[in-house]
């Protein structure tokens, strides 16, 4: 429900601003790229622990930074004729047999080449 | 429904794998940034013309990027105790109230501030 | 000359503010990339021939920020005792043995794979 | 004197591939990003203690990284006209006068906002 929402949400915020235009995939892949690092900023020089216990502002700027990514994500599939979850659900199977649990168990060596 | 079964199976995969010992909201966040960097590389050197028409084989790749991506996106949300699609439909009322239709229209340069 | 200037400025930059502390490789690694999503914001949605001729604002913050990514690249090179020119020059004889002149001329395609 | 060498092979590099037609400033902005997050992959998953000590392989490819992101920007620095270290001395004159000594001692919070 909610994703078509979202979905129709970045359509029509787009045609009413007349900003398709600018939206080619290469425009939007870079502005996925650009939002991932401003929510990659709020978590530089914290420990893993602080950035699992992250104080209300910076939870705040974590939430937009986050939506501002699934936004910009969804645009690109959307111009691209790609369902995102649909694209997701099936990576998951490739990701699944590339790392069988027997041997994938606790080896972050193994994860670091996703 | 779909984003739901999503979430379910990227948990299911980090635990089978014992792998959320790797999952700190600090480690996922530089994966967002490294699998969008893939997506990116994708379009890399191609007019915003061919970025519309992506061969076969680069459209399956996007796909796959994409799927990536979003498995990050959500990973790093569940870690936070977001909801990312909210979080994103909340980011919307604020990008329509930062961009007003009348004085944004047409205009790259207002959407470069996004 | 100056490169070694911008070396030791930095060195004494983090020494004392007692930043070296937060200086471990993988913190550079990312401030890297966050500074290299803000320079490639100043490009986002100009057309590749907007982005040949920069507007002075533009021009002074492409400045800045490439200034940022190399500082954070000499700082994350000088913590691993890698130096950064040497490292480039070897990578620039690996790139001339990849892409030889005369199978790679004028292909974007080969150079995609950089 | 090298950096000066490494940014004449990276023009007759560019030159005798006929790759000019590419490096238009906002591609080469994009393909700083991605080296850097390349760079940044190498990283994933360590912690802070072992990203210090990278065994030999790592340390290869980290160089290696290291090298493609300076080349890719001080190719985007040359086709912009920017001295890509004047442009790094002149922003730590700033980060200076931003980061007083006495109000930064220790806390990496200010150095967030860098």
């Amino acid at each position: 429900m909610d994703i078509a929402k979202l979905i129709a949400e970045i359509r029509q915020f787009s045609e009413e601003r007349d900003w398709r235009q600018f939206h080619d995939p290469k425009n939007l892949a870079a502005a996925v790229s650009v939002e991932s690092a401003e929510l990659l900023e709020i978590f530089m020089w914290l420990t893993p622990e602080q950035s699992r216990k992250l104080p209300d502002d910076k939870m705040q700027n974590a939430r937009d930074e986050i939506g501002d990514v699934l936004i910009c994500l969804l645009n690109l599939a959307d111009q691209l004729g790609v369902d995102a979850v649909d694209a997701a659900l099936q990576k998951m199977n490739k990701n699944r047999a590339k790392y069988p649990v027997d041997k994938s168990k606790g080896l972050a060596k193994k994860y670091n080449e996703l």
